[in-house]
């Protein structure tokens, strides 16, 4: 997915802030979905929610100013989680974050076993 | 400049944050000074800064999950302002909010007739 | 209302981006019905719903790193709007911004006269 | 520290994004260094930035509308490298989330032994 960097995203370094990768891997996790035929906000409307329980990102080169880059996603399975293997990729092929985010599903507010979304997600694992 | 809602710009009554609108503005005029050939970085390099003096928007119709939208932009100079005239279109034609943003030019930190960026802008008024 | 300037708000100018003093001035707004005895979620849940339907602000003097500032609110009524009357104020009393904010009440999504609020906000008018 | 989710930082689940405890974490660290005598700001100014290199953040239990919270920190050196270990606190002492951030510092945009800091933040070691 091709995304860029928008001016007010910058912090006062003149570099992407930390937090906005999240925002840029959630958009890229919501547009997959979309793709995957069950948008996020229509699983929300089921009672069904994926929920990043953990997140480990590494930052390797930073982002600056309107600089386009593209947004990776791959998908595995372990039990219940679902751990989504993001990177952020610079047009000269540089990594400028890798990220690995751990998400589980609630139904109702309760934790599930994760086959809510075996039928959508299974094609990709 | 077409554009897509992203989940996290959503508040909690399902709808864009107002605050939002102006991101979209922002990033829509940065896009601009870009295309006209000086971007926004390169000015603040110069000494040259746009500031934004004054908002006003109307909020018409609110923008919902993963919806698509165009940012559209005209300019005007008044003396020593230039006046963004900017709407975000519903790509059923309906109008979800329409602003004009004034912005003065700073050279060095001091207000200035605004002449410097006639060269590039001239052409768009 | 004392409030501070987080770095994350901040901009490549090192000033705070425009977009951030409407968050300021929403969370002083939320503020205020709390303070009010009906926190804007609670309303939410109710079915009724304050929504921003016009900014007017005015920026005067730009906010830096780590800097204090105390957020002011007063309330006013015309005909089914509310209207706020919002500015922040630098710590050595200069007006850093200045705004009006146009409000009106939805109850399950359609306009209202506004009269669901009177009680609660009726003493601040 | 003391702080107190603001309703724009939700996301449509109603709950605290993700990204925003990044925010609350930057917020934290750079009161911290200001505390320690050193404003982030003012590092950046002498040619000293410390950079987020890793992030590795567990979300343990939602913050939602209002919320009041304790953001804790304590620092550990490990070679070149500067470890926060952040918790966010309920009132109730539940643990919301729980992050170990790793930073390197550069100095002109090179890095270093990390020996810069260390008169600042030895103390706190």
């Amino acid at each position: 997915m091709e995304m860029e960097v928008r001016d007010y995203e910058l912090d006062c370094e003149q570099i992407v802030n930390n937090a906005n990768y999240l925002h840029y891997m959630e958009h890229t996790r919501h547009k997959f979905c979309q793709a995957a035929g069950m948008p996020f906000f229509e699983m929300h409307r089921q009672g069904i929610d994926a929920v990043v329980r953990r997140v480990e990102i590494e930052y390797l080169s930073p982002l600056r100013s309107m600089e386009k880059f593209t947004s990776c996603l791959s998908l595995e399975r372990k039990g219940p989680r679902y751990i989504f293997h993001q990177d952020i990729v610079k047009q000269n092929g540089e990594l400028a974050a890798s990220a690995q985010i751990t998400a589980v599903i609630l139904r109702d507010g309760k934790l599930t076993r994760g086959d809510e979304l075996i039928e959508i997600f299974g094609k990709y694992l």
